[in-house]
């Protein structure tokens, strides 16, 4: 069970050496592995004993493919705001990927400018679930809610400044969002929306 | 579009008047309609216009149902962890239902007492999305996140005193599982979750 | 000078004798009068003293003309997102059209569904300045913000719930707009938005 | 449209070398370019490719004057409270320049001594917009509204310790104030609050 | 010792018989008593067994003055902002004159209107220890603490709506005054400001 | 009295001099002594003057044993949920250690696994007193406590990130525990549990 | 198991006959049972259908002993800050008798007069467990844990006004308590305190 | 006027340069001077061109001392509870002393060990004004507060960890204390309660 599920470590406030020791016992069930808000440094230190595994600086991510997985079949998309929710989108992203999904990718789209958005309005329409990525007011995911008719996946993040809070202004305004069908994640969850999103395209698969 | 979705009123701090009045619109375009946080007198205000309407005391909505909808494939369960959290997991299973899901319900499974949860195991796999909701400190999500390898829809309840602050403590709680795939709502938002359960379980007939 | 500015009285916490005595007070200087925050039965007293005074219900607003402004050039246009904001943004309409302003409206054009805002696109152009006045999440002034090139006056309301906090989140949303050229006000401090707008048309016909 | 307004780069969180890049695509347009929160090195990367870029260091602002603009009637005058409220005042007078506007500074004029204040008297009647910038209480932003009948733009700063809690003291009491016509900016906000007026300076050249 | 101290009674969340049998038994000391947060119908109850008892409805205090207190040398001048703020204002002059000091009244001065303050000047350099009550901003407090050279006593009120969080923020700012020599008390706490107060004249009188 | 009480120290904030010197002090009255939150490098300034000085690195503790304690009866058991709350659960187990008691340790079984506690009931029956460590939302304190009918004390940890709020989400997880008999102490503080742990046990050994 | 553990019933929030209902149930078990935060109200309602059930209106609480209880050793004794901390205090003696233990009472020894509480040495040395019931500043709980070397569990209350918070003053001041040993429970829960404190009790007849 | 009352620099925040040109500035004028929350570094800086004067490392300040005061009668007793507060409670201290005031020292008197403060018993009596500085809970100013009659001024310091929340646990109990006659400063402010102190003291030698 758990067909396909990575082996994930979150990296974060570990050392490289507690990193790599994880990574190598992981490595070994012959299972993909991810391993998130990993440094550039932790990486070099796992490529030592694990020359396959592959950095995503921008995702911040350490991916490990040793299982072909079979295409599952619907997509994900990716929407983020402004550059500098790239972090998160892309941990969303890379994890959609080594869970075996399409993802599709739609940056910079901020509600400042709703054109470029409603521009892309096919990228939308086309998607199985989309996760939203934005930080200072996360007005983004009730607009992307109110626009379409699936399951919206809202990932606020710590981007911006003083009232901001590290966060909280978009966590609250995503939690409050007047759109119907948005699901909140912790604040730079980006791994956790595309856990979820992943888990509902197994939906499709499965009898249940 | 937006097949079977029903209209929906949001009726808290209207009038019964003012709910009367959007009903009798919203119910001429022959949908089905719910009307969320109705009181029982709003619903005798209803019922004079309309009285196929029904309430649901429990769940502190009015439904019509004017139009079929053909069994959508899957299921929702929604568990509650106490007797205080009924209204919003009542409010949440009435709401899949209108929009023409197969609801379960599994309540009064909180944490302090693992073992009912656990011998209800079956019910737990049978599901094809749940929805937790609890109140306090909101553990059960995070459980039944790590029992389940499926979308998680976590609402947080205002049920609790002191330093619960209304829901914030759950709410909290629930932002922060170590399980994976547990996404959050709104607190005391039943309806937004099933809103979101629905859209998954729709997920199942589409193409996309 | 402050030529044309009504005397204003904040009437919430006050009661209807004092609210009387005041206006009495201020009738007498034979300027205009604004009483904002102020019941039915408020009304009804004052009437008694001063039959002219005109009660605007939706704004719970008590206005007093007793000197004709002339016309300024310009005009305020109020935007609100939902129904429920109603009253905060008639609280500035009316104070606007007091004060001396042409007052256009533009209500429940909420982000969830941003086709019917966009459809209104030549009222936007139109106005001189603009209120936007949104509870819940408050990502309507980050779209307007987005949308036009003039002063946006933002408004936060304690419409919602839960994680909403009385107003906290359509604040937070509100300071944090990723639009430049956003001014805030306090939470449903629709007054306070109107005066501004009132003092900034005021500049167009200053020499300073 | 958008006559004479600069492309603007926050430069914070960024790179010296993702600045550069950004720069040197905004500069190719031939208009003019605004960088906030800039730091010297930053500028010296800039400088490499842009020679003509100015350094503002109060300020922590690049600009680039590429297309002289004319003279806008009207001016803003920037009030700031302490020292330590500096950057972020600068910030406000640099941007408002860029944006084609007369700057007026009035520094150092905290409430703690009124008397400072009121012998500038005239300075306050002079112009056209008012931002004042202060951090601890924010008390200056009422006093000031109170003296003057025209816009005043208030930008709470993160300056002070202790239960200032980096700026939102300060905020709070600025969206409280108890004088009319006083609008609020996020903390720290120099930008927005010059944006703000300067879009109030075009209206004054608009016909609408 | 604690010579001129009078029994005190914190009457709010009390029942008017419980205020009755403290009373009563306070009384009987030969003592002065203050009870606060009472109300008329306290008050009504209390007459009954005291007839000698002043009720102050303004300040929402009862006293009863039995032993006669030698006039301390000093005093102390309480000044409000608005005029909500007067129960507070009231509580703390009613507490320091049954403590035994004069205590002279400046109301309706609020920094809106700095020149009302200012004009009264004389009356500041008069007194020897300033309480000053303030909600909404609470910015009177750093304005009065500049102007004189004296202790400052600050007392924040629950006065203002939204943001002002039922004091907070005028707490804060009292908390964050730019003004050396402010200290503050709890929200809308008259009575800890005027027992302060009286401890400080106390010591013009002692010898320590 | 207080027989067998450790002297304490917290090193955390102290200067290696500083914790070298009271370490001195104190270890001259022949007692047994503890220093918290302590560094290596603090530990090699104590064994300098102090040889038999142990560190206890994943604990961040220097232990002194200079007096045999007599076994007590019953012993602790030291849970946490996942490897980041490792040093709190060791300060904790260390310091039940040297208050002389014997402690069992259960680590890694967050309610993510829930199967993997369940799995220890036997040493969940055995122990006299439960310490639960636990970070993110804390749920493993509820769990625990709704398991077992002795003392659970439990210690927020400040693991997790975004809405975790350095340990507030797990804080008002426990306070909130819908299993009565959970006592709660300070985000991070295993001493302060282990402390009351240890005076719990010394009761079985009293005759009051 | 639970030997004499009652059941238990939270009535806050539950309509008499719910209360009832549930008690009626609960009763037929043959057990002690104990509804907290009972209304009188609810009492009469329970009186109709179980004539034994006794009222405690101080505590809030109804009990029924229908099961003797053998002595258990040691004893909880339950101290109280103010006169309005009683319902808590109370709520926490009851419970603790109905569970079978000895309790003993020091109300109004609040720190303001640490006198009093002094003077009380004997009983504090004679308890085997100490209950601190305390609002506004909460300070006695480190007062308490201080002068003893035994569990200390404290109970915030949610008395005082302004900022204290609703309890939340207290729930700090006691989770920093500068004394080692001092357990934490939500604001106003008495019952937990109890609760904890019984199976402390019950650890001195047992063998674990 | 404000005779005896030095210059004053907050160097918190400044660079060393910055405070040596307003040091230089302010000595010019031969009064004495003050610099709290100076560095090592600063003082090294200033004594360069003021070789006169002298830096207090435990209370960070720099202090210069041109002009003689007359002794001024009462004196200002300043405890603090734990090592950790020594910084605010010195920078209290030389406070009052460059300000003309006989400064008595308490340190150390924490109230987990009440009877240490009891045992000095004298030094309150002997006072005038009391500065009580205390992190963690804040508790002693409560006690101290009980204890004596006398202006009593409570500084909250960020010392503590987890819920203490750098001061605000501190600050909250204090606002909060059950004791009349405690007045508050910000976090770490013991310069503001020493100005306070010394304001508090002239009034004896004033006729006002
Ligand atoms: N219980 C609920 N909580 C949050 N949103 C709701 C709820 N019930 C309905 N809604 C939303 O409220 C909208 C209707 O609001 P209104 O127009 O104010 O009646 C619906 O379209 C839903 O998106
Ligand atoms: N709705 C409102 N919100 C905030 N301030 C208001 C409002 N209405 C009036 N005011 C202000 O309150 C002042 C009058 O307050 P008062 O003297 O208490 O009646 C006016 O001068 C306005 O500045
Ligand atoms: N308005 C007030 N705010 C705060 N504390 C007060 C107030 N009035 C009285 N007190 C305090 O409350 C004590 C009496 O409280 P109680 O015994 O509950 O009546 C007095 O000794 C005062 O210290
Ligand atoms: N990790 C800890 N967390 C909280 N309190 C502690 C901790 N370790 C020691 N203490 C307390 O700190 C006191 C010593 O503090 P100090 O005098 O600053 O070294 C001890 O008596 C304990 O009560
Ligand atoms: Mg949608
Ligand atoms: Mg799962
Ligand atoms: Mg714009
Ligand atoms: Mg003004
Ligand atoms: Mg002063
Ligand atoms: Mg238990
Ligand atoms: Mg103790
Ligand atoms: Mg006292």
């Amino acid at each position: 069970l758990r067909n396909g599920f990575p082996e994930v470590i979150f990296a974060q406030g570990k050392t490289p050496e507690q990193v790599v020791a994880i990574f190598a016992k992981l490595a070994e069930k012959n299972k993909n592995v991810l391993a998130t808000r990993a440094s550039q440094e932790m990486y070099e230190a796992v490529k030592q004993i694990c020359p396959q595994a592959v950095y995503h600086p921008a995702a911040r991510c350490i991916t490990l493919r040793q299982k072909e997985l079979p295409k599952r079949p619907g997509s994900i998309l990716v929407i983020s705001a402004g550059t500098a929710d790239l972090p998160v989108a892309e941990e969303a992203a890379v994890t959609g990927e080594i869970m075996g999904n399409t993802v599709l990718r739609l940056y910079d789209v901020g509600v400042a400018g709703i054109h470029r958005l409603l521009d892309n309005h096919q990228l939308l329409s086309q998607a199985s679930v989309i996760i939203v990525v934005a930080g200072m007011e996360g007005a983004l995911a009730s607009v992307v809610g109110g626009l379409v008719d699936k399951p919206v996946l809202a990932v606020p993040t710590s981007v911006g400044y003083g009232a901001s809070f590290g966060g909280i202004a978009a966590l609250l305004g995503m939690l409050n969002s007047c759109a119907a069908g948005v699901a909140v994640f912790n604040i730079d969850n980006g791994f956790g929306a595309a856990a979820m999103a992943s888990s509902i395209l197994r939906l499709k698969e499965s009898s249940a």
